[in-house]
């Protein structure tokens, strides 16, 4: 990594020292806050950020994540979840404690067209994406010059449908060697078979060139050009095994017309694109996504 | 009609007495624009706005669409009429040559939501829908004192599968008797026959309750909830045979989240689907909006 | 009142006869949420939307808004206001608790146009816009019609430089006797005197037809056409004595380019107004707006 | 240049060396269409888009741009200008005819923050920006390693207002000798002189980190902040010696909220700022833009 790309990350670690993230979800019901906010302030913590969600107060599921600044939380970590498990296990919880020092390991893979991973990479560099991109993976050469210029490892893996699972056993073992917390589908051109979903599960992001559901699949812009449509889109989602049908986790939209074949269509869908997925990123490293029931709750 | 409006409608068409709007479409080659200016200029026209686009330069599809101020133009225009079919001869043009102090006049099919209907009644009202608006029919009766408060003939004609032939009978002779130029469907949920439909041809606009192609059919804002989108959208088009096939004229969006329930977004809709609807037919008016292909080119 | 619209207003008011609203702030520090939520739980209140603010973490100021369903609400009112005073006074809390029931009271005030006026109407007809409007004030007739036809009472009260004492004087009284909660400026286009302001602190919404703080004062549309803008927009705020330097509550914008003349701006802008104050309104009504240092804090 | 970047211009001028634009402005008057399609179909020159504007039918400014294709431009154009010449005497034009295949060159300024430059340069190595970037100036080193590394001249040239005229002596030396037809300020953070403006009227684009004409100066996003707009935008103009008040090509925006503080608020206005800029350039690039009394028209 770059000198003062580490230098970036040091001072992050720096004044998040003391911040962690509870995320929780459990069967709505009164009382919920009272007792995570008690908890908190019983190790002196305070809030602040806190988002909540119930998808019904009577008898829904209640989703929480709250943001907080804890004195000396290196240390109180390990008693922090011994302690929070006894609330978990009373209102039957489902949760998650996070250190936001701990900074996110992340893989991209990307296929010839460069722009979504250069967005990342810039993002990166300028300080606005805080995670450690520890490796870059392609089915093609194109990027390497780019990706190792910046000192990050570059792995090149052919893929195709025929050599598709010598293929990811090779991705994997790179995911595993490297510590990987999640992966960025950075316009990837290859299906991931249901073993590697299933190891990754709501940990790989993916960005599909088009306003889903509308165009799901291949060739989505030529589609769009055909239909006529008058305003163009993209999509970031978690990766599930139905093709294009996982969780959405942002979309955006442009304005096109009749002067726009599909090049034009392409170009300004790829500034789409880019943005799209760089917030999907950043939303994911910053712990505000909730997977239910195939949808998100970004908080 | 009440007095006001008549005033807006004499007031438009003093002014714009001596308007006219040309629009052509044929094989894309040199000279085209040439013999149409020259034409326009032999008349002592002075064009004032003009577009125009080909799909092709070699061997492909050429349309333009030109606003002219042309001295004495009811007493030219029979004239210019015969001159131009010998140009438009020689190109092999299909052409429409309009004046744009005849104003159009327009039937507003609706059901129970009046929200889109209300819209054009307010835009019509304050001078900036330039139509007659000469009809409204419903198969309900719950806009009847809106609209007949505005001095606007009301049709209840109830409406449904097994009527329809009946109801479209009805409808087809009031669009005659009240010589319409072209129907809005401002959320009027009854599918028309092919008879109707082919009776019409890119003179009944639509509104489609969501973002086209995505959610086809009945129910688009269950069908986004159930998703997850994080944008819902509104789509108006030229009706055809197909189901929310026909070509788009207009789309829109707005941003939606987790905390949207199915009524929130019907809601948030409501709001894009008024101004779509409006925008499309704002443009029909203005002569703006040529079909090719199933899709439309808006000049 | 129509008896549609009292329907709304009686079903809107049944469903919500045990939802509250808890506004705070204090000086931020930790222990409130956990202090807040504890007193909400001992009343067996759930806790539906929270959300909160903090200036600055260490020694900031922290605003926090909670909505809540508290069973029998109507019968424990008083004794958790009384209780709630005791936290309050420990934390140097300003706060504010209200009943969703008490739908808020609003008086109109509109001049010539009635764009925005209309608008409000609308909403409030569909049920989207919860608020009694007790009346509406103009110093011209044009909207008498629109307005009496909802059976909402119209008051015609002239009105400009010379006459403004009395004129306001009237429009004081009319607000005490109609029991009025706040006071939406449709377009009103006469100065309010800094008495008129200072007895209704953060209670006056106002719509300025321009993106503030470009074009502060008279004719911004004539002076955005003037300097070439490629956007305008529409700003609604709280009114203040400092003319067009109130809270900021909403702002949106439209993209215009070299055709649009003034005229074509206003139709444009007038839209753009429409949605923006609609959307204040609605805020303010739901008690989402907290006002810091002349900003505001939209929950 | 790198060969890469040098085969997309090649390509690109291979594919367009028959193409020419003609821009005319002139007192608008029936005949002008006329005589300049007559005269491009005289060459056999079909023309592929045209865009016209007049500020008013009756003795009003007209202006028009067409691109065309011509059969052997190369070996015609010399004739073309002589000829056009009188035509545009008849009429009292100004105009310009200009040919596609030679490619503007662009010199770039910048300071510290190199996001807009960044911008560009990915937009050209794409392909989507085509022009030659000749050379980078700035009066800071942080940028060179990323300019030569696309093998593209950087010149360090310390500036501030002591040592202007000797900076800008050596910038306007740089680009006599590089022949740069435009100069874009990519976040450059000095005041050029009135005699470095005189001497490139209309050929130096700025980006303005504000949504013009409100915080006009320094420090824009300091002062949204203060203001507690709820949109903050950019805006890319000509630079004149009014600073801040040149002719706007191109302004966009982006959602904020109190949560937002001053470094937020910087990094989405740097996402802004980046489109701004490269849409500006574009169309610079395709000769869309005409100033015409401190305004401009965009074809």
């Amino acid at each position: 990594m770059n000198t003062y790309i580490k230098e970036h990350i040091e001072k992050f670690q720096e004044v998040n020292k003391n911040r962690g993230r509870l995320l929780v979800s459990c069967s709505d019901q009164p009382g919920i806050v009272s007792a995570v906010s008690h908890f908190l302030f019983s190790y002196q913590a305070n809030i602040i950020e806190s988002s909540q969600y119930s998808t019904n107060p009577e008898g829904g599921v209640f989703f929480i994540r709250i943001e907080f600044e804890c004195p000396d939380l290196k240390e109180k970590a390990k008693d922090m979840e011994k302690q929070f498990a006894n609330i978990a296990e009373k209102f039957s919880m489902e949760w998650k404690l996070s250190h936001v020092y701990l900074v996110k390991r992340a893989a991209i893979f990307v296929s010839k067209e460069p722009h979504c991973l250069l967005e990342l990479l810039w993002e990166w560099q300028s300080g606005d994406l805080m995670a450690e991109i520890a490796l870059v993976i392609s089915n093609h050469e194109d990027a390497r010059d780019a990706v190792e210029g910046l000192n990050i490892p570059f792995y090149y893996i052919p893929a195709n449908k025929d050599i598709r699972k010598q293929a990811e056993a090779q991705q994997l073992q790179l995911l595993t060697e490297h510590e990987i917390d999640f992966v960025i589908l950075a316009r990837y051109m290859q299906i991931l078979t249901p073993d590697f979903v299933a190891a990754n599960p709501n940990k790989i992001i993916n960005i599909h060139h088009s306003f889903l559901p509308a165009f799901v699949g291949a060739k989505p812009y030529e589609r769009a050009h055909a239909r006529g449509v008058k305003l163009i889109g993209a999509t970031s989602h978690y990766v599930t095994n139905d093709l294009d049908e996982g969780p959405i986790i942002e979309q955006d939209i442009a304005r096109v017309n009749h002067h726009d074949d599909v090049d034009s269509l392409k170009k300004i869908g790829r500034r789409i694109e880019r943005s799209v997925l760089a917030r999907a990123v950043k939303w994911h490293i910053e712990d505000r996504i909730i997977v239910h029931q195939n949808k998100t709750i970004v908080f």
